[in-house]
């Protein structure tokens, strides 16, 4: 079944509005084993006739969005029923129950409000519980659209409660059911991960592989319609890329972390310097963070490092805040001020400004140390916006606590 | 000047990943006048040619945005080099930057990296400054197509620094001098800055109104031809408003209290146990934001309160972690501890557990404190989502530093 989406409004084209519907119907309907295979926005309006017309030409299944409001530029109905052919027909007991709801809100009905109780011939009336304008289910031929209003508080409800059950009722035969996994992998590129994995499983027969880059790390997805293949396909990536992958389906970093340090009973401490407290905000961005996550320290100024996490002045006159000897100092001092199992530092020059040509912008050091002795440096070079660089160095900090929990 | 967007990406159509490209540059293009007039998602692979070969029959310019990068199913460039009937042509200059680029990062480079060299004849070539694949601008008589990278760290500072310009330039005879401001308000919500400006604005004639209404503020957009007439309405705002503007046009809370800062030569602290380390991230997402802080703790436990910024047993006992006792304390302990000129505490119960019926999930306190003496707290119950609740708790913490910086 060929599905397309077209979103109607002209608020998503100005960017006032972020389309969220296309990833919420794309999302339900990947669990019926469906893929939307085009979406298409298109402003309030006539556009609406045209981009319906060239969606017939291709799509089996047609989801439109908003438009079926009672102002004028909600068109949605009358183009959908004039493209099919379809006359309009006044259903008064839709028009009683717009009527009722006005009376309940104590709003005034005026006659446009009508329009919202025109049905295309033969049409299925989906029920707006949060809202006053029906959606509509039309067909034509062995094309079907379902039309579904613009607002997000009226179209996901109506979408789970009466589209999606109309929708598995009548495709039961047609759902395959398809398999989906995501891994996400850090410290190897696309194309590395690429040349690591991609001829194994392509050897292995139907799986589709996906990449979704983004900086110092990517997303391989893999989506198959046998589950076996698929567990074996799985297994190759593993087998190659093992402790690179971090976590599975839309599961972050900072969840991977949390869960493996309570899992192990284990606490961990943070000392940030160019991260400015990112670390600590991604862990406590996760519940239950408090089980693992006690202390952190965002010693921007030298002076900070000095007082709070007892670094000597003579290391960091001698090798500089920015060294791989100031990072194990800052760990240190956050494991005997927090008393946690672990604790990683940060230190490094997020720019734009700052940088030396023995030191630049972008270098940035990790340090990991533990209870049980362990002592790490990781040296990297971030030349990059700040914000990304910032994102990037926290992702690198967090997955050093991770590596640390799975050893 | 007709405008259709091409984005490409199975994982949009998937549900993965939520467009943002789309009001990035539906914003950006309407700041010179141009709006978007249609836009389309189509999966990584041979269906961007179709999109492309459509939208050529409506279009003068067309963003196409991912598939740029060096793996298989990256074909934007040749799809388009197709279309417009273009051989692509390889650019040793750009195959040497991306050498570079990978011997700086130490990665190891391969074959299919040369892809993203290659260039359609006569094309533009959009230096990017956080990847690899360069961005591309092909012509074919009077069509114009924009290529850019699908990650947003890579498409927004290429669309800024190299899209734009160039396109100012080309286009400056037909862009349309529109003036637009947007005043940027906390605490106040959208009907209620309606109530306050709305009919005065309107009274002066024809500027437009905009909101644009998120958790706890909301932006306040006027939009008009007449320059002078826009100064008014702005100035009705800011009378009306006062210091619940916080900022104007994308500029953030957090380089509001910077500039601020900077510009007063304060210095801020910050203490955090509920936000975990957000408001000091926020701040130092900032450039040059080292001038005016130095000093963060995370005290996410009870303890690290006692050891950290010298919160007695004995308060914490008595009035509990998230009372106004305690967040003075930390404030005032953060103040001691740093040296700073300002400090701000946060303690609250984020949730999803934790909450009593005295003090539910959402309970937040602010407290500020100042070397001049000054002592202020805020409460606050914000019963939201995790990662919204930090968001606006660390809004609120921010703000009371603007409000100390300007009082």
């Amino acid at each position: 079944m060929r599905i397309e989406v077209i979103n109607t409004g002209t608020e998503l084209l100005l960017g006032n509005v972020t389309n969220t519907h296309l990833g919420f119907l794309a999302q339900s309907l990947f669990d019926l084993g469906l893929r939307i295979e085009r979406q298409v926005t298109v402003p309030d309006g006539a556009a609406i006739t045209e981009a319906f017309t060239e969606a017939m030409t291709r799509a089996d299944l047609i989801i439109v969005t908003g438009g079926l409001g009672p102002t004028s530029d909600d068109i949605t109905r009358e183009a959908v029923s004039g493209v099919f052919g379809l006359k309009l027909i006044l259903h008064p007991e839709i028009l009683d129950g717009i009527t009722a709801k006005f009376a309940e809100r104590k709003f005034v009905m005026n006659d446009l409000q009508q329009a919202q109780a025109m049905v295309p011939e033969g049409g299925v009336v989906l029920d707006n519980k949060f809202g006053t304008a029906p959606g509509l289910i039309v067909r034509k031929d062995k094309t079907v659209a379902i039309l579904l209003p613009g607002p997000p508080s009226e179209l996901r409800p109506m979408w789970e409660d009466e589209a999606l059950p109309w929708l598995r009722k009548e495709f039961a035969h047609q759902l395959p059911p398809v398999h989906e996994i995501t891994l996400r992998i850090l410290g190897l590129g696309e194309t590395r991960v690429q040349i690591l994995v991609e001829d194994k499983i392509k050897a292995l027969g139907a799986v589709e592989i996906g990449y979704c880059a983004r900086p110092g790390e990517v997303d391989l997805r893999l989506i198959g319609l046998d589950k076996n293949l698929l567990a074996k396909a799985t297994e190759i990536v593993r087998t190659k890329l093992a402790d690179a992958i971090y976590a599975e389906g839309s599961t972050t970093m900072e969840e991977t972390v949390v869960r493996l340090a309570r899992a192990a009973g284990k606490t961990v401490a943070t000392a940030e310097s160019c991260t400015g407290g990112l670390v600590a905000s991604r862990i406590t961005n996760v519940s239950h963070s408090s089980e693992m996550f006690r202390y952190g320290w965002v010693t921007y100024a030298n002076e900070a490092k000095i007082t709070e996490l007892g670094v000597s002045p003579e290391l960091l006159e001698k090798h500089g805040a920015v060294s791989p000897e100031v990072v194990i100092a800052m760990a240190e001092g956050a494991l005997r001020g927090s008393g946690a199992d672990w604790a990683v530092a940060v230190t490094g020059i997020a720019g734009p400004t700052g940088g030396t040509s023995e030191k630049p912008v972008g270098l940035v050091y990790f340090g990991l140390a533990g209870t049980d002795g362990q002592r790490q440096v990781v040296e990297k070079n971030l030349a990059l916006e700040r914000q990304t660089f910032k994102a990037m160095a926290s992702q690198i900090a967090l997955d050093l606590i991770r590596r640390a929990l799975i050893s």
